[in-house]
């Protein structure tokens, strides 16, 4: 068929087959269809969408465009977790160890900060001599021996996505829930996994702004998941305010440290626990959510989790002492507190400006080519609900370069909405949807 | 602002202000957008299409993509015809030296064969010597001395359009109104004309399928040519039978010589006419459409329109004497009869049927390389409701090389829906629309 006649089919509302998109994408992964051709179909697809068979056949396509790893040579199951992106996101650092230690392999393949999220790549990396790339035998004998690996992706992953992901970029067709889904889910797929955990976040910090959006991507998510034969559970969580009590790839590093001890804040803590055991039911080693998180507590409370940390820290080239002396992580020269514009209670905070703040500080990159500064980012002191007096501090900046200081500390202020009464913060898990019943 | 947030912007359903159209338009065509970003935002302009004052602004930088004619220093009004294009369609042929012999100029640019349907430049040329390329100050001479030239485009008319077509015809972005109205628009209106008559066709044979569409292109052409400052009048006119009784480059020139002298087919003398006469009132020559008729059937019935003809002919390079001795023009070798599938009444007749039988014949282009034979073709003598005995031929192939002729004969008779009771056809003119209040 003319690949005009298939812009056409779709624009027009026609289901296309799956023979026909699998070879629409395998011809675009070989560069046989250019890209002012595949930019016309992104926008036809964003508008019609892609009906669940298209869309299992786009995500396969995608995925058998580069390397699908095998793992089933390495005993056990094997899951992993993928959270759409939001601020003071750092629970994929404590969760990969804790389910490590209880038994399941996580060959978790994650990205680079992106827009105003960062990224947990660029936190591991935060870590004195933590490598986020194992050449593919030493990622098998390091999953084989420590259940745990974490690294960014390789060229031979998913390819297509790449080429794709570029042109989405610039010609307005990121925004589609099938496209993200069949991008999300092709890398997924392509660690050779059983179960997945999804992490979709919604509210004003979120890429899905409303939960309508929100729930649309999470059945969408399970849906590619289930019809590859992956158990997947999605979470939608809230993201109306920044997770945890830190924004910066150190200090991330730090609060992750400290709920892998026990020690941390209430938030990231819980979403640790019930995604972890999610994983683990997932993976048929816990038959319940409530037996999962029983497992997850004990690996916590008896530090097999921080000791899985530490072998993986190590395996990857890291110094495994941070996790006994966080003090041996960058830290910044200097601290300032950033004052409330008045006395008031904490309301709603956008996450999206504690994340700019933390990036012009120079936590986050601005363009491909930036550096990143490790050290720098914020501690968020008041949270939602509580009570601010005039002269207390809602966060603490912490900065090695005072370049763009009072831009950032205006930002964290203008991001706290001060309001005469407190409300009550709705509940972190707002929904879940899973192709796998859940006995709770 | 971004590109790619122009693009989110249209495909959210936003209107983009005039000065980011006209930027955008003039970028593309100084080659500094790439056609990827460009396919992406034609889709979403296919999907949400264009404002009035999106539009107008589109067409102008359309059209100041090039050179504007400015015919000013010609006395006298300057208007012009165009149609959305029919099989059979030989109108402007007989009519731009018709309204010409009334005193209006006539700068016609037109266009070549486009799928099923032919074009007046392939026919025109089919008179020996005949040329549709004239030099700009040769252009100028002709029109100020006779009144009418019929060219083909130059590189230098809306050369923003050319780049435009040729991407939307691999992205499936051509079936969008707003898109058709500016590349038809934008190349009319750097004729410098002051007056314009559409034939916008409705029918199986058009492009235009029903007249819901057709109605909604008609007004689109109407308000742009208004919004430009040109009086415009869009006809809706039948195209659910080939027009006249010829289909083929000579033929068709032969009956346009038939018309100039008054013993045309009805329906073709019928259209040329009304959009003669509509021309001389959209010049400020006629008072009315009745004024305009008596006209251009007094330049018929005087000789004056085929006198006209015989110097456009001589201006362009070719053989006036093919206005009296039409067997000047080519001819093909031979010639048979295509008899009905049964005898009965003849009902519709597939437009794009006959169209593609005198392509196969060599009467027009598979592709662009494709060079043409001007004789050969197809005489229609059955019409719709007339009765054919089995034994009566519905037409007669007239052909050089007998390569396709079977798969020709076949389509034409396929092409003839014979039915057992005589239906009466709709009215040729289906509805007017225009910008210029007519006294009828």
């Amino acid at each position: 068929m003319l690949f005009a006649e298939i812009i056409r089919r779709k624009r027009d509302g026609s289901r296309l087959d799956p023979e026909t998109i699998a070879e629409v994408i395998a011809e675009y992964a070989a560069d046989r269809i250019p890209d002012y051709q595949m930019a016309a179909l992104l926008m036809a697809v964003f508008f019609r969408g892609l009906e669940e068979d298209e869309l299992r056949a786009w995500t396969s396509a995608m995925l058998h465009s580069g390397d699908v790893m095998d793992f089933s040579d390495i005993p056990g199951p094997k899951v992993d977790k993928h959270s759409t992106g939001g601020v003071g996101d750092k629970i994929s650092i404590p969760l990969a160890p804790l389910v490590a230690a209880c038994g399941a392999s996580v060959p978790m393949i994650s990205g680079r900060g992106l827009g105003h999220t960062g990224g947990t790549l660029d936190k591991l990396e935060s870590i004195p001599g933590f490598t986020t790339r194992l050449e593919p035998a030493r990622f098998r004998a390091v999953l084989r021996e420590n259940g745990v690996a974490m690294l960014g992706q390789t060229e031979n992953i998913v390819p297509a996505d790449k080429r794709m992901y570029a042109l989405r970029d610039v010609t307005g067709t990121v925004e589609s829930i099938p496209l993200i889904a069949a991008s999300i889910m092709s890398k997924k797929l392509a660690e050779g996994i059983s179960g997945l955990v999804l992490d979709v976040k919604v509210g004003s910090g979120a890429f899905m702004k409303t939960r309508a959006r929100a729930t649309e991507l999470a059945r969408t998510l399970v849906a590619v998941g289930a019809g590859n034969g992956v158990r997947t559970t999605a979470f939608l969580t809230d993201m109306d305010a920044p997770l945890g009590n830190t924004v910066g790839n150190a200090l991330e590093v730090r609060e992750s440290i400290e709920i892998l001890k026990g020690c941390g804040p209430a938030d990231t803590t819980e979403l640790t626990v019930v995604f972890g055991a999610e994983m683990l039911r997932l993976a048929g080693m816990a038959t319940s959510i409530d037996d999962g998180r029983s497992a997850i507590s004990s690996a916590i409370a008896s530090g097999a989790g921080l000791d899985k940390f530490r072998k993986m820290v190590a395996a990857q080239g890291g110094n495994p002492a941070v996790a006994d002396d966080p003090g041996l992580l960058p830290t910044a020269a200097h601290t300032v507190g950033v004052k409330p514009s008045r006395a008031g209670f904490v309301g709603s905070v956008d996450c999206a400006g504690v994340g700019i703040a933390s990036l012009i500080l120079g936590g986050g990159r601005r363009t491909k080519e930036d550096g990143i500064d490790p050290a720098v980012g914020a501690r968020i002191l008041a949270r939602r609900g509580e009570f601010v007096g005039a002269g207390d501090d809602l966060a603490v900046i912490e900065y090695n370069d005072d370049r763009n200081l009072a831009e950032a500390a205006r930002i964290i202020r203008d991001a706290f909405a001060i309001v005469d009464a407190p409300s009550v913060p709705g509940p972190l898990v707002i929904d879940v949807i899973s192709s796998s019943s859940n006995q709770r």
